[in-house]
């Protein structure tokens, strides 16, 4: 592992134990065994650090999966793809919930790229929802509600998943791809 | 409102805003208009203050909540009741969010507490669902990752409802059972 990316790490470990504000740059050092100029030399302030923290997950796992998305036509498809993966990922990476509870704390022009990503997940549920809408597979609810119920399940994995017990990850995902899916789904007559 | 309430909905206000480890006990004073030694008359440390904050919106809302929800014998009216009241629950009081955040925050003993309303939370939701199932009302899903479902789209509610725009809490409600028991509901043949 690089240096930054070990500097980073431990950093995003005792902000989401102690807290970004009960965390001091000094507990950092000493934690990495490094004297606090050293660590003052990779990141210029302890900000830096927590954009660096979050902006990691975003960058290898949401990323990547907001790509992948994009490419899918089919919006019932798209919607899948995407629980799933989000589901998935809230399961692997802990350290996105430092996202959600300190990105409060970053730089305007560091929250605003956070947002941004947030508001693009928001965008792709809403949208494949109504898309569904149009073609008659989804019901006629509040999209956006809809859009932020998928975004709610997906987010509170967090409080609660055990990440010592990866082996049910998948199973989790496909749950909420069941439950989220059948949950929108125009009823037809048979 | 007595001088106690005030007190701590002012604390709530402040530590939502600022973090319990951002709002010392003199900035409260300060922000009432009263002084220090005032303040603590009446909440001998934060930590009281916090669980007061926290506590209030348990007894006055989930509280009377749950004792309602486990009058009801069916199962799939328990869920429906439950979850329809849970959700609005969160669209009345930002407070309870404090719970959330700020909850590891608290003495074991007040910890605990706490913790038992979200034990009982989730028992409603797991119950109601495995009696569903065992009936054949509902799919055989996970019944805990479904129980986990149900409460991330509600307990969500805080990251993103407009509070100055209440008149559309019902059709959120109704939005989220429509989802959820849809959902889980074994699929018939017609």
């Amino acid at each position: 592992m690089e240096t930054k990316e070990k500097i980073f790490m431990k950093a995003a470990e005792m902000f989401l134990e102690y807290g970004y504000d009960g965390t001091p740059m000094s507990k950092i050092a000493k934690e990495l065994g490094i004297s606090k100029a050293g660590l003052y030399h990779h990141y210029p302030d302890k900000e830096s650090l927590l954009f660096a923290a979050i902006d990691y997950g975003y960058q290898k796992l949401s990323g990547p999966l907001l790509k992948e998305t994009k490419k899918i036509l089919d919006p019932e498809k798209q919607l899948v793809f995407f629980l799933r993966g989000y589901a998935e990922i809230m399961t692997i990476d802990p350290g996105s919930r430092l996202g959600i509870h300190e990105a409060g704390k970053l730089k305007p022009e560091h929250f605003n790229k956070i947002k941004k990503i947030w508001q693009t997940t928001f965008d792709i549920f809403r949208d494949a929802i109504s898309e569904m809408q149009k073609s008659g597979k989804a019901k006629k609810i509040n999209s956006t509600y809809a859009a932020f119920a998928a975004i709610g399940m997906c987010s509170w994995i967090f409080y609660w998943f055990d990440y010592s017990r990866q082996e049910n990850a998948e199973e989790l995902a496909e749950t909420f791809v069941e439950i989220f899916l059948r949950g929108i789904t125009q009823e037809t007559d048979h």
